[in-house]
């Protein structure tokens, strides 16, 4: 589908997809997002240095998508999907695949207008319109009651540094 | 490499890498992980139909790879790894994957002698030798204690069902 699924609320703004054209954008948001969150300025700008290489393969093919919620010209919010291999799960028996978010991001000024959740509420509806019926992503502090507030629960996940 | 790093007790027990034939030991030991973990049967017979074909590719091309421990010519317990695909990350920002390690299983007569540390600490050597420097898992009730005793940590993971 190329429409954007419609019983949205996007308080005025209109949604549209990602296109290659939102590299430079996404790669921006990626690192505010993580620099609001306590990340340091030169590690996160590494990041992106090697993070944006990787995004514009995958927005040119399709693997990255997601939408952006425009003010006329002005994209001020945006959302990442993927869809991600993972082994056939209790989760998921007879799927190789999660639906995956990322790099939720919302500009101060358009914030507690419930873009964040008007944003989710797409991201979800595009995961079951692609058959992926589960879905993950990793909270930031400020994210995690959104995603409370719509369902989402913790997982067991955990990590560990290895070198 | 294909030599066993040293320095790990195993418990007078033998390492080896895993081969294309522990497929359906790796199957059984899965179902068995998730049947102990409080899963529905039917459930997880439907899952292992599809994890099957799933595993054998990905055993024959290395994309699945991993640890058994032998008693004799019996695997009593096993590790599975892979490197996943991941978008350049705070904890790995020059890296477009990390480490992921599933399907650690340790036959009950087997258990509390220190095999599944000793398999994580094989885990971890492998992960570094071939550059991954941050790797995740997801840990049942069980298996919680044993890598927090690893020093794993907890993340921010979120999921939700989506049809």
């Amino acid at each position: 589908m190329n429409e954007i699924p419609g019983g949205i609320d996007f308080s005025g703004l209109a949604a549209r997809r990602l296109v290659p054209n939102d590299l430079e954008l996404i790669c921006v948001q990626r690192e505010t997002m993580f620099l609001e969150a306590g990340g340091e300025l030169s590690a996160l700008r590494l990041m992106t240095e090697h993070f944006r290489p990787w995004l514009r393969e995958r927005l040119l093919d399709g693997r990255y998508y997601g939408f952006a919620l425009m003010e006329g010209q002005q994209a001020v919010a945006a959302i990442g999907l993927m869809s991600i291999d993972w082994p056939p799960h209790p989760s998921h028996p007879t799927l190789d695949q999660r639906g995956y978010v990322l790099n939720v991001y919302v500009e101060p000024s358009y914030r507690r207008r419930g873009l964040a959740s008007a944003l989710m509420k797409l991201a979800e509806a595009e995961f079951a319109h692609r058959g992926l019926n589960f879905a993950v992503l990793h909270a930031t502090t400020s994210g995690k009651p959104v995603y409370e507030g719509l369902g989402w629960v913790a997982t067991t996940e955990m990590a560990k540094i290895v070198q």
